[in-house]
C-alpha cells in the first residue's frame, strides 16, 4: 500500500488537518473515535441539572422523591384490569407479531380516531399516526415542520424535551413566559413577539407539564387568533390528557379551523402505563393547510424506525372500549385531593408560592429566594432539601424556570402530607423575613 | 399592527423572498406549511419501487407474496408458546408499567449481555443498549458515529434501511459489493478502494438481508485486518441471528480485539416476533477505542425517543432462558428445507441463478435479462411475474442490485412449491436462447 493511501486511510480522527507528521503521532497514540455532533448536541437539561445536585438525603428519614413524572413508581396507582387484560388477548390472538405499517395497524389508528373525534374536530384513522411514546410523537412533529436554521416557540416553564429534540437538529428554541399568578396562561403579548420568518412552529402544552395548568376555551383562542394569525408553518399541541373533575378540557383542535394542529397524546400519563411506549399524532387540517406535503412526510419519518409495539397497538381498540369510567375517575379525583393537600400546606408555608393545578399530575411551587439568603437558587434550595429532609422536588431550571421546584403529585397520600410537614419545616429554618429596614440600611 | 411586521410575519412560506407584492399574492394564495427537508430526504427505495409498479395479479392464480421478510404472515411459523407466556407474566406482575431508563432496564441488558456473550467478547450489562427494533439501533449507531459530509460502507446488495437514514442526515451512502459467485464474500479490494478521509463506519450484514449468506471465519477476518485496519471510525454489524443447522455463525468481535464494533440485533427474526420492536445494540471495544464518548453518545441519543416497550423487555430474560433450543431448530430447519427446495427447482429454470442462502430467511435469484430480451430488468420481470402468475418477488433494484430478485423462503412448503414451478413456466415462456449466430449478425 503506498504512503499516501495510508495518510488518507488515517484521516479520520484529523479531519482537515493532512500533515503527515502529526497524523503519524496522532496514529501511534490511540485509535480514538469521536461522537457525532448531534449527539454531543442531544442534552437533556434535567439529567444536566439532576446529575450535578449532591442528593445525599439524611439518613435519619426515609427518603420522598417527588421529582419523577411517572404515576407507577409508588405502585399506588396501577393500570385497570381491562387495560392488561386487553394487553393478554392480543398476545394470546397471536394477530399482532409481525410487523404493522409504520403508521400503525390500520383498526387501531380508527381506534385512536375513534375516541379522540369531536364534532368540532372529527378524526379518521387516516389522521392518525401510532408512534412509540409521545415522545417519538413529538420528535416526528419537529422533525417533519423544521429545518436547520427555523425556530419553534416553546412553553416556558416547559418540558425539556422539546428544546432537546430541537436543539440536536440546528433548530433554535425561543421560549414564551407562562404567568404563573393567572394559572400559567400563555403572555400573548411575549409570544407573538417571538414569532419571525423562520418560525416552524408554535407548541401548546395543555394540561401543561410541569404546571398543571389547563386552558380556558378563551385563551386557547385567544392563542389561536392573536399569535396563530401571525402564520408560523403550524402548531402542536402536547396534552397529558387528564384534566381534573370540575375543570373542562378543551381541545385546541375544533376552536380553529384555518389553523393546522398536531396534537400528540398517548397512554402514558391517562391509562398508567408510560412504559408502554405507546403515543398517536392526531392530524387536524380540515382547510387541508398541510396539504398532502405534511401527511406524506410524517408517514416517511415513521418509516425510520417503524412505531409503536404491536402489541399495544392490538390492544388499543379494547383499552379504549373497556377502561370502565370509574377508571379515569378515580385517577383525576386521586390527584386532584393530593394537589389540595399540598396546595393548602404549602401556601401557608412563608417564603413559598403554590399555584393550584387543574390537571396532569404536577404542581409549581414559587421560591421567594430573598427570604432564603442561605440558597443561591432553586437547584441549591432543592439539593438542601434533600440533605436535610430526604425530599426531593425537582428544581424547574430544569424546565427553564428558577426560582420554582415541581412538585409529583401522585405519591401515597401519606407520603404528601409527610413531605409537606417536612418542607415547611425545612422553609421555616432557613426563612429570614426581608424587612424594609434591610433595604433602607442599603441605601 | 405595522405593515413591515406582516410582511415578516408571513415570510415562512417564502424565506429570502421579501418582496411584498408577491409576499401578499401567495398569502392570498393559501397558507402552506411545506415539509422539511429531512422529511423529503427521507426516502425508502422498497416503497419508491413497489409503489411504481402495477401490481395486478393473474385473477385465475392465488397471489403468492414472498416479498415481504416477515415470517409471521402466513400463520406457519408461530412463535414459542413460552416467548407468549414471558409477555404474560411481565404484564401479570405490574413491575413493568412504568418508564424504564431511555438504554432499557439493568436486568434486561444485563439478560441480552448473558445470551451474546462469548469468551472472545464478554459483554456485561453496561455494554448493551437496548432499542425500538433493530432498525433504532441501527439508527444510534449511524447518529451517533456520523456528522454530516461523512460517509458510511455500505454492503451491496443490503438492505435499504441504511441509506434511508443516512442520506437523511446528510451522510453519504458508499455501496461496496458482495460477490454472488463467492456466495456474497465482500469485494475487499472494492471496499478498500472506497475508504476515504471521511469514511465514519463500515457496516457488515452477516446473516445477510436480502442474500441469506452467513460469512466464514476467514472472510471476516479479511474484513477486519484488510478494510478495518484502514481505520473507519468503526464498524458495524447487523445481524438477523439464524444460521442453517449445518453452518456455523461467527459473531465478527471476537475476530478483533483493536477493532471497535456496535453489533445491533433483536428479538424479530430468531424468535419471530417483529412487531414487538426489541432490539439492542452490543458494544464490543475492548481496547477502549471508543472511549466513553461513543458510549455517552448512545446514551444521550437514546434520550431522545426512549426506547423498547417496557412489557417485552421485562419479558427478555424469561424468552432467553425459556425458550426451548428445538424451537430454534425447528425454524432454521424449515427455512433450509425451504431454500433447498427453491434453490432446486430454480437451479434448473434456463434463465436464472439462485444462489444458495446458508441463513437468514431470503435467497437471491440472478435474472440473465439477455435471454429475456421482453424485460427491460428485474423490476420489469418481476412485475410481469405477478400480472401472469400472481407470484411477487422483490426486485432487488430495491437493494441497488438490479438484475436479481429475493425471494422470502418462509411460506409454507406448498406456496414455495407452487411458487417455483409458476416461476418456471412463466421463463419458460419468455425466455429466448442467446445465440452466438445474433452476435456474429451483429458484426
Amino acid at each position: 500500500m503506498d504512503k499516501s493511501h495510508v495518510i488518507q486511510m488515517n484521516g479520520v480522527s484529523v479531519r482537515g488537518v493532512l500533515d503527515p507528521a502529526k497524523l503519524k503521532s496522532r496514529r501511534q497514540r490511540s485509535w480514538g473515535v469521536r461522537a457525532s455532533e448531534m449527539s454531543k448536541n442531544t442534552l437533556n437539561p434535567i439529567r444536566a441539572i439532576v446529575d450535578g445536585m449532591k442528593l445525599t438525603p439524611n439518613p435519619d428519614k426515609p427518603m420522598i422523591s417527588l421529582s419523577i413524572g411517572d404515576p407507577t413508581v409508588f405502585g399506588n396507582m396501577p393500570t385497570d384490569d381491562k387495560v392488561l387484560q386487553a394487553m393478554k388477548e392480543a398476545i394470546d390472538s397471536q394477530k399482532y407479531n409481525g410487523y404493522a405499517p409504520s403508521v400503525g395497524y390500520q383498526k387501531s389508528r380508527e381506534a385512536v380516531a375513534n375516541f379522540y373525534s369531536r364534532p368540532g374536530a372529527p378524526l379518521e384513522a387516516k389522521d392518525v399516526i401510532l408512534t412509540s411514546g409521545c415522545s417519538q410523537a413529538i420528535e416526528l412533529c419537529i422533525n417533519v415542520l423544521c429545518n436547520p436554521g427555523d425556530n419553534i416557540l416553546v412553553p416556558c416553564p416547559g418540558f425539556s424535551l422539546y428544546k432537546t429534540l430541537a436543539v440536536s437538529l440546528g433548530v433554535q428554541v425561543k421560549l414564551y413566559n407562562l404567568l404563573p399568578e393567572k394559572s400559567w396562561e400563555v403572555d400573548l403579548q411575549h409570544l407573538e413577539s417571538l414569532i419571525d420568518s423562520r418560525t416552524a412552529c408554535l407548541i401548546v402544552t395543555n394540561p401543561s407539564n410541569p404546571c398543571g395548568s389547563v386552558y380556558s376555551k378563551e385563551h386557547l383562542q385567544n392563542i389561536i387568533s392573536g399569535a396563530v394569525s401571525l402564520r408560523p408553518s403550524g402548531a402542536f399541541t402536547v396534552t397529558t390528557d387528564s384534566v381534573f373533575p370540575d375543570c373542562s378540557f378543551h381541545p385546541m383542535a375544533p376552536l380553529s379551523s384555518d389553523v393546522p394542529i398536531l396534537s400528540c397524546g398517548g397512554l402514558a400519563k391517562r391509562w398508567l402505563v408510560p412504559g408502554w411506549r405507546m403515543g398517536w399524532i392526531l392530524i387536524h387540517d380540515r382547510n387541508n393547510v398541510f396539504g398532502s406535503e405534511i401527511r406524506e412526510g410524517l408517514v416517511k419519518l415513521s418509516q425510520r424506525i417503524l412505531g409503536a409495539c404491536t402489541i399495544v397497538q392490538g390492544a388499543l381498540e379494547s383499552i379504549f372500549n373497556n377502561t370502565p369510567h370509574e377508571f379515569y375517575q378515580s385517577t383525576v379525583s386521586f390527584i386532584k385531593a393530593n394537589s389540595e393537600i399540598c396546595y393548602s400546606a404549602l401556601s401557608t408555608v412563608p417564603g413559598l408560592t403554590p399555584v393550584m393545578p387543574s390537571g396532569a399530575m404536577y404542581l409549581m411551587v414559587g421560591i421567594d429566594m430573598d427570604n432564603f439568603p442561605e440558597f443561591q437558587n432553586d437547584v441549591d434550595f432543592t439539593e438542601r432539601l434533600v440533605t436535610e429532609q430526604s425530599v426531593f422536588c425537582l428544581p424547574a431550571t430544569a424546565f427553564e424556570y428558577p426560582d420554582f421546584f415541581r412538585v409529583v403529585v401522585t405519591v401515597p397520600e401519606d407520603m404528601m402530607m409527610e413531605a409537606c410537614a417536612r418542607i415547611r419545616e425545612f422553609c421555616a429554618r432557613h426563612y429570614r423575613p426581608c424587612s424594609t429596614d434591610s433595604n433602607e440600611i442599603d441605601q
